[in-house]
Parts: C-alpha cells; sequence; structure tokens
C-alpha cells in the first residue's frame, strides 16, 4: 500500500511512554500513516528518544506546532499532561484535525473538572466531546471529532462494573483497590519511582483522594461518595488490575452475565480464572473474572495501563473515528513470558 | 553469658523459609540456647540448608525425634505443614515441653478447622491452646504452655481491624484486600512461584475462599459471612499487605483511635503515611495507617511475612512464655533499602 | 489471503516458551499456516496452555505424531528438549518434511556433542544439517533440509565475535561474561528458578563448564580452550547480554568494523551506546557495543534469549528455507518500556 | 552499660543510603554512642528521612557543623560525596577527631585522584590516609586517625585478586566483569535509576573507563593499563558480584590458595559453591568462590555493596581504630530470604 493512500496522523508529546506506545503502533498500522511527530523541543529523532526504535523508525521529531499538524494530519493523537492538552485542541477542531486526547483535559464535566484539575479554557468544546471507551459508546465515538481517552484506572474499573450496575445493592459502597506497574506514573523522575523505593517494595497512594474517582463515578452515574478508590503502586512496569467489592442480592449467574454483556467486545475476555497482568501485557485486552460468595461480588480487571489504558484504546478510537475497523494494528500478542 | 544459664530451646522444621527465620533469631537470643535443630531427614548441618549462615550458625540438623527433642529442650517452636504438626504436639505437652506452633493445627475451634483443614487428631488440647497474637492476648500466652502461631494474613488483617471494631456498622462487609510476597507460599516448588511466572506479575489467588478467613472472622468474633478476603500475589520476596476497608457512621478522630489502642504494643507502629512493605520487612513492627472518607474507612496494614508474620511472632511468644520482655532478640531495624 | 495459498507448518513442543513465541509469530505470519501444534500429551488447545491466547489463537493441541505432521506439514519446527529432538528428525526428512530443530541435536560435529550430551542416533543427518544463524550461513540456509537453531549464548556470543576474530590476537583467551533472564532455563520447576531464590539476587553457574562453550568455539573455529564462558541468571524473564572480551593489538576503528561487517544484516544493530535487554525484548534483534581501552576490546551484544537467541531466529531460518523474505512476520517492536 | 562509658561517635551524611545504613548499626553499637548526626539542612529527625526507623531511632538530625561535631565526637564517619568530605577531613583531624571517610577523596594518591576526580584540596592529610581495607592493612588502621574506606567495586574486585596476585602470569590482563545493585548509585535521581529503566533490564556503563579502576590498579600494585573493569547496572536493589578473569601458568590448589589467604579473616568466607548476592546481603561478608579451567582461573567475589562496600566496613575500621574487636556491631545474618 503507497503512502499517499493512507490518512496522514501525527503525535504530539512523543518523549512518553504513551507517545512511545502510540508510535509502536502507528507505524504499522495499514491505513494510517504516522506523518508529523513532535514535542515540546524538537530537533530530534523518535528514535534517539527511544533508541528501541533504532532501524525501525527513525522519523524526525518536530517542535509541536500547530500550523504545522494541521497542514499535515487529519487527525492527531495529543499525548500531553492536563492542562497542555486544553490549549492544543480547541485550534485544531477549528483547523479541521480531529483530535484524540490522552489526558484528562476532556474527561469530565467542568465543574468536575475544575475541582479536581484547574480551570478549563476550552469550555465550548467540552460539549461536544466523547468519551472514548468503545464498550460504552461506540457509536458515537465513530462521529466524533473530539474524543476524550479514558484514564487507565477509570478503563479498568469502569469495564469490571458495567456489567454488573444493576445487580448493585442501591447505594452500597464501590470498593476499588487497584493495583498498577510503575509506568503509569510517567517517566518524570521521582522519589517515588527510584528502583529503590519501589523494588520488592508496595505502597497505598492518594487513598480514596484519587483524581480518577470522580472520573469513574461520573461515568458510571453514581456519586462520588459511592466511589471508594485506592491505588497502589507494585514494582512491575506495566499492568493493572482493579480488584472490584460491590454487594448485591439477587440470584444470577455471575460469569454468564459478564459474557453476555461483552459478547461483542473483541478486546473484553471473560476470564475464568482470576487474572493476571502478564496475559494482557502489550495488548488492549481487559480480561475480567468474577466470583461470589453471599452477597459479595468480588470483580477482578487486568489492563495493560499503557495500552488499554491509553495508547491501544487511543488508536481503536481513532480507528472508529476515521470508518475502520477498531482492531487495525492493534496488538492482540501479550508479553508473555 | 555462659550456654548453660541459657533456656535450651529447638526449631522443628528448619528447612523452610519459617525455619530458617527461627534459627537467624534464637542464634543471637540472650536468654534461650537453640540446643536442637531438626527437619524430616537429619544428617545436615543449618548451613548446608541455608549457606548464608556458613560462619555464623553452623550446629547439626537432626532428624526429628519426639524423645530427643523433649530430652533437651523446654520449648520448642514447630514450624510444619499443617496436619503433621499436631502429631508433635500432643507428645510434646505430655513431656512437659512447652510449643508455639507455626501451623494452623491450633488456630481455630475443631469445627472449623475440620470444614477448613482436614479431621484434627489432638482435641483435648485445643481446649488449652492460646491464641498467640499478643496485642489480643499477652496475658495468657505469658501462662500458656501450647500457643497457637497465628497465620501472616490474619495477623496483618486482625491488628488493622482491632481499634475499629466498635466503630463499624454491625452487619457491613469487612473487605480485606492482601498482598503477598511470594515467601508466604513456602518453598515447596509450584508453576505459580516459577520466577517468570510472577516477575512482572499479579494476581489474586483463592478469591473469598482462603482458609485464613475464616481464622480473622473468628478471632474477630464475626461470621464467615462478613469477612470477604482475596489475597494477592505480588513480585516480592517478602512482605504482607493487608488493604481493609469497613463502613463506619459516628464521628472520630480515626488515627488518635488507632495511636490511643495501641499505646502500649511496641510491635504496632501507627503511620501518618500509607505504609509500605520495606518499612517492615525483616523485622516484628506491623504498620498501620488510616484514612477516612464519608462513611468508608480505609485501613493498610504491613507486616513481614515471614517475621510478624510468622517466625518473630513466635520467638516474642516464647519470650513471653518463658517470663522475658517480648522484645528479646526480636530485630527492629528492617531490610531498608 | 486464504489459507491454502500458504505453507502449512507445525510447530512439535507447543508447552514449552520457546513454543508459544513460535506460535506467536506464526498465527501472525503472511505465508505460512500453523496447521499442525502438538505436545507429548496432545488433548488440549493452545490457549489452555498459553491463557494469553485466549481469543486470539484456539486451535488443538495434538500428541505428537510423525505421520501426522507430515501428512500436514512441508515444514516443522522442533521445540524439544535435545535427545527427543532426534528421533522425531530422521522420520521427517525421510518423509520430505523440512525441519528447524531448535534443540542442541544438529549442532555440533557427533565427537563434541557425544561428549558434552549424550550419544547420537541420527549420525546421517548430522552431515547435512546447516547451522542456522544466518548472518554466518545465509545461503547455505535457503537450501537446507534440516537446520540446527543455535543455542541462545552461542547466538549471542559468535555474533558479537565474528567481526573482530580477525583482529584478535592468536591464542590469546577469548571471555564471555553472559547473563540471562530466567526464561532460558525452561518451565520445569527447580530450586534454581523459584521466584524467591532469582528476586534480587545474581550468581554465575556452570562456570567454564556449560556445554554452549564448545558450541561457540565450534562456530568460531577455535579451540575449546580458547574459550572461557561464564553464564550468569539474572533476575529478568527474558533477555541476555554476553559480555566479551578479547586481546587485539593493530589499529582499528573498532566501530566501523562492526558496521562494515553487519551492513547487510537487518537483524543486527549496531549501537554507540551500551546496549541494554530491554532494546530488543521480543524482537529478533542482536544489539551490539564496543569500546577499546589499549588492547583490550570489550564488546557487548544482547538479543532477547526466546526470541533471537531461539524462536525468531527458527522462523527467519523457515523463511529463508522457503524462499521467503527474512523479515516476514518477524517482530522488531521491542518491549519497552 | 551506659551512655557515658561509651565513646561518642557522629555520621556526617545521614540522608543516603550509606548514612542510613551506618546509623542502622551504631544505635545498636555496644561501645559507640551515636551523638551526633548531621546533613547538609538539619533541621530533621532521622526517622523522618528514613521512616524504617521510627520507634528505633528518632534523634535530631543537625545541619552539618565542623565544631559541634568535634566538640561531641571523637571519631566521625563521612558519608558525602568526593569533594566535599576534604573539606570536613582537614579541621576534623586538627581539632584531634579520628575520621573514616567513605567517600573517594583519600583513597588515591594525589596525582591519579585529580586525573580522574578534581584537584586535591588536603595533600598534607594524603601522607597520613590508610586505606581501610582490613585484609590489607589491619595493623595500619589499628593506629590511624584517618582512614579511607573503599570503594564498593574495589572491595569486592581486590578481596577476590589479592590471594592469586603472585599466581597471576605478568603482564596479562585482569579482567573485572562486576555487577552492581541500583543502590550504589545513590539516592539522587536520574533516568538511569528510574524503575521502568532499570526492571527486567541489564546493561554495562563507563566500560572499561570507571574510576574504580585506578583504585583497584593502584590497591593492587598494577597499571591501569592492567586493569579492565566494566560493571554492569542490574535490577537488585543491592549486592554486588565481580567476576574476575586472570591467566595463570603454575599448578595449585585454587580452593586452597583461597582457605589458606583468608584463614584468619572473620569477614571473608569461601565457598565450594558459587555465590550469589543474597547470601551476604545485610552483611559485611565478601563470599569468594574460584574455578580453574586450563591457564584461565575465574573469581567470583560477592559483597553487599552498602554495607562490606560501605558502612559496614567503615565500623569496622573505626572498631579497629578503637581498639575494639572488628566484629562489634557488625551484622551477620543475612537478608534472606
Amino acid at each position: 500500500m503507497e503512502q499517499n493512500s493512507k490518512i496522514n496522523v501525527g503525535v504530539v508529546g512523543a518523549t512518553g511512554y504513551t507517545g512511545l506506545e502510540l508510535v509502536k503502533m502507528l507505524v504499522k498500522h495499514p491505513y494510517f500513516h504516522l506523518a508529523y511527530i513532535a514535542n515540546s523541543e524538537g530537533g530530534t529523532t523518535i528514535n534517539k528518544l527511544h533508541p528501541s526504535l533504532n532501524g525501525v523508525c527513525e522519523d524526525e521529531v518536530q517542535k509541536a506546532d500547530i500550523d504545522a499538524m494541521a497542514a499535515t494530519c487529519k487527525l492527531v493523537f495529543l499525548a500531553l499532561p492536563h492542562k497542555t492538552a486544553m490549549a492544543y485542541v480547541k485550534p485544531l477542531l477549528e483547523k479541521d484535525v480531529k483530535v484524540v486526547d490522552l489526558s484528562a483535559d476532556y474527561r469530565l464535566p467542568q465543574d468536575i473538572y475544575e475541582e479536581f484539575y484547574c480551570p478549563h479554557t476550552d469550555r465550548a468544546n467540552l460539549e461536544h466531546v466523547v468519551y472514548g471507551l468503545p464498550e460504552l459508546n461506540r457509536e458515537a465515538i465513530k462521529s466524533a471529532k473530539l474524543v476524550a481517552n479514558p484514564g487507565c484506572f477509570p478503563t479498568s474499573a469502569i469495564l469490571g462494573l458495567l456489567p454488573f450496575m444493576d445487580k448493585r445493592i442501591p447505594n452500597t459502597p464501590i470498593i476499588i483497590d487497584a493495583k498498577t506497574g510503575v509506568s503509569g506514573a510517567g517517566k518524570k523522575l521521582s522519589e517515588v519511582t527510584h528502583f529503590v523505593n519501589v523494588n520488592d517494595n508496595l505502597f497505598a497512594y492518594n487513598p480514596l483522594l484519587h483524581r480518577h474517582a470522580p472520573e469513574i463515578a461520573n461515568k458510571l452515574d453514581v456519586s462520588f461518595d459511592e466511589v471508594n478508590f485506592v491505588p497502589h503502586l507494585v514494582p512491575v512496569t506495566r499492568g493493572m488490575i482493579s480488584s472490584i467489592y460491590i454487594q448485591v442480592d439477587e440470584e444470577f449467574n455471575a460469569m454468564k452475565v459478564l459474557q453476555e454483556f461483552y459478547k461483542h467486545d473483541i478486546h473484553v475476555r471473560v476470564s475464568d480464572m482470576p487474572v493476571n497482568m502478564k496475559n494482557v501485557a502489550g495488548t488492549n485486552f481487559c480480561d475480567i473474572y468474577v466470583k461470589r460468595k453471599g452477597n459479595m461480588l468480588f470483580i477482578s480487571s487486568s489492563i495493560d495501563n499503557l495500552m488499554r489504558g491509553a495508547s491501544a484504546q487511543a488508536v481503536v478510537n481513532a480507528n472508529l473515528m476515521m470508518g475502520f475497523d477498531e482492531t487495525m494494528a492493534i496488538p492482540d500478542i501479550a508479553y508473555v513470558p
């Protein structure tokens, strides 16, 4: 296939882990041509930033420039910190470029966003954004111009909870005890992510107050009070498991409910054994297991935090936005062993 | 101090990790003399089993023999699998040897034990045993002849829950999402503990059905139905954190409750930051942190599964049984970094 | 593309790590159809053996049967232990099936093989085998019926040494200090590969006597005496680095020698910084770095032990044997981060 | 024992890993009283810097001040970066305070120091310093006022090489392929020590040019040209193994040479199996193994980089300088499992 029959796309924020994952998929995409790569500095090549790409992709990395990306690309992936992202979204949409935004900037209604993040400077587009969880919003994504790619914790928690929300005893607490690999914290240096601090260690952080909790509550249509979310950092590079506890009363076959709910969703796999991190590492799969004892339902939901939790889900969204099969260029072969 | 002014003690089950930890403490004990070491085979030395002891302790390891241990020791530590242990306890007590049993054999009432383990063959001594959690039973331990050393998960969960049981809304679920290092699974080979299976991975096992759940319920005086316990294996050698969720309604200062409850317990440390595994590794400390949001109380309780969860707690119990200060020979310097 | 326009191939030994890696590549191969999968037991499916393949490949796994594989396949990959493998090779070749043998059985001349392994029962085919290191034998591989896929350590060591063998001062020692991830030891349970034994640890094994040393010596045309090979086990799942030391005297630009030597080899990458394990994990690349101080040349050569060290190199060999481009279905996107 | 019958000592540089290790030993020392703890800022307590010390040692940390330390201490440990250290040594010695300097500042003759580090500002004391490797300089250490504590790599390399230097074929290369845990790089944040960069990875750094090479050469009385030293970073918190290769010709029993050489050295253990990192973790032991093939001698030497490679060796030196048994307060129980 020739380059010029492909659709030009761009990645802004190529330095970080999610930027790298986007590039890894896009250079193999049958219908997208990765025509524009940028970070805040420019003046380098993608393989200098990520030497694993030596001999695979050695494209130039530009200093991010909105005119340049609009002149080149039909769709842009923004792999930027929140607040930085919204400054790009508005002008790109004005120039008719579609956007998949991997930041938190468009995931929440304005009031909730501003409570947990910062003032929002692009309220107009907040009206039109689609939350990019395909299992929730597949049809809306297909016609969206702006997709807010979900957070990693919300993706794993929501996918685990969705099939059971109507079985849950109303007003009982939803407990999400999540475990994440260190790549979720990004490349930025901090004491927390120093090898010596993480290796052979484990700890909770921001217990009950992490800002992914309001995102989970909002998308599940429950109050923030009902969502009790505690993330833990674990000595793993990539991977995320949400261990979820909810109370139910009626009788039902939990496994069947799960299978039925996701029977048309290729990127969710129902497991008859407790899920683990490695079976989904490097893929867009969400593996889900469920077990009941009395009125308690335990749901274990596993994703790769960089893939289903960020970049692979972003490419799925872009596939849908451009009319392609959602599996195009999405890895399904896990990093196992 | 001369050996003959010390009290002779023995360790049966010297091959495993808990046996090694017992030896490591007992060779440094100011009042105990480790006079007898045994496993099921004998004919070796402790440093051949555990080469880290080369030049430190090179004592002979006997084939376990009840008469020999009774002739030598005033107190014996049994670091044996359940079912095997009770076959030793009965004859040792008859010969007036005190016993700290690290197995599950005497932790539960007969009916619960037999439901989750196997038929019990020493019901008589089940009547007299003391459950060896010092924070719960310190005085009873001092006069006990037989102490059932608590399981690792129950130790971390119970210590976290005890101060708040009377604040909990009755009949609401207790959720214990536990994370354990691999040494908790023992030295026995299995697919599960193969490095390739554990490294960069994480998974729940026996969710809601693990047999430490009835032990937790029994010691907290709640029903098994109320305890929802899910252990997870994490890529760490030693360490255990229980993330606990309970519902409360009245107003109280959770940190103060915690501090007040443990003000006389030297081996519990109240933390104003989320606890981690490394700060207690190699010690008998249990570090506990608490955080509240609305009606939800999150408690994070961290121990070294081999120390506070097994061998160090066993030596504390032996100290108490023999009239010594409970801190004798108990390490308080953590494996940090 | 229709299945029946593809060439049918088979994998024998689907239970192990190298079997899994073969399947992962072959299900994505544009010209091969994975028509036959077997292990020693049969009666299962590939995703039951490797749950990461759920929803990706759920083919049946047969009990290995030579007639069945010959009836189905034009080429068979043998991912079996040495000694077991040669019992398959002979009948398969007689039935005109091409074979890529991943075991050690055909890597060495008979006398050396029998000194380090066991008696050889298929001497006839030892005459015709081609050692499957493409950088050494590409043309011969293209017309081979039987390819002996190289050992992992020899692959990394030989690729590092080849460009400099004619610069080396004759008769000076070749030192290869290798570090391997644990997957190289296979799936079999052993004390050595228990997580607790490997985590936060590192050690040499079989120093100077490992049986990959004669393979290295033989392919480099030097005596076993000249090769000093010490492998170390490191707490990593996959990856292998050979740190190589040789003595040289003439002046030359080591980097240029390296680049020139491999200028036509797509699966070797010359690096201007010390190589690491992750940049090649999951790929068939061998990354090589070289540094000189006085008469000492230090060469650092990194591969994925399961890919370039086994399965990916095997698929490269099969590609060449069947007349395809050697890169077909060979992953070049690394498991980074 | 009362505090006032103990000797007052101080630790400067309490923030880092080696500072912590010093404190961990000194609070348990029978004859030293840790009377002064400082870092560059002061105004905190040691348990705030290192929460694992909660309840164990909660002493104040001062802003480092030479008059204060001289007024309080008979001996000071300097756990400071090179260059910073020498600014303390001179005034402390003038005030008659003994010093164990853990930095590189006094390990080398001036010319070599200045080639590899920076200009030396205290040449006078360079004349009187003793290099604090007890196996080399035990008697001199006993009467020293200033001891330069050896580097971690030199400690492991020199202890492995010493017994065999007179067996080595003159002028043949000494090769030291070393592997170190990440704590050796200190607490300072850097891309290199980010968990994601180290986990499941391994790489050489500063190959052939690391500045511990001249220290090794100098202490072994060979030229820098003869020492070929390549350190590798491995995904381990603490531990260091030097894999050493030298050429020998005469016949001798290598194991016996080793045992004979170290028969009076309690902190060296000769091993009949390849050594590993965990057996010495947390202790001052150096475990050494040796294997010969033809003219090649392979020596594997393992230490804990923070203990024998820094802080424990420093306390041994202080013990000797103050006339105590060198084992006082030196841990010999390893972090195993």
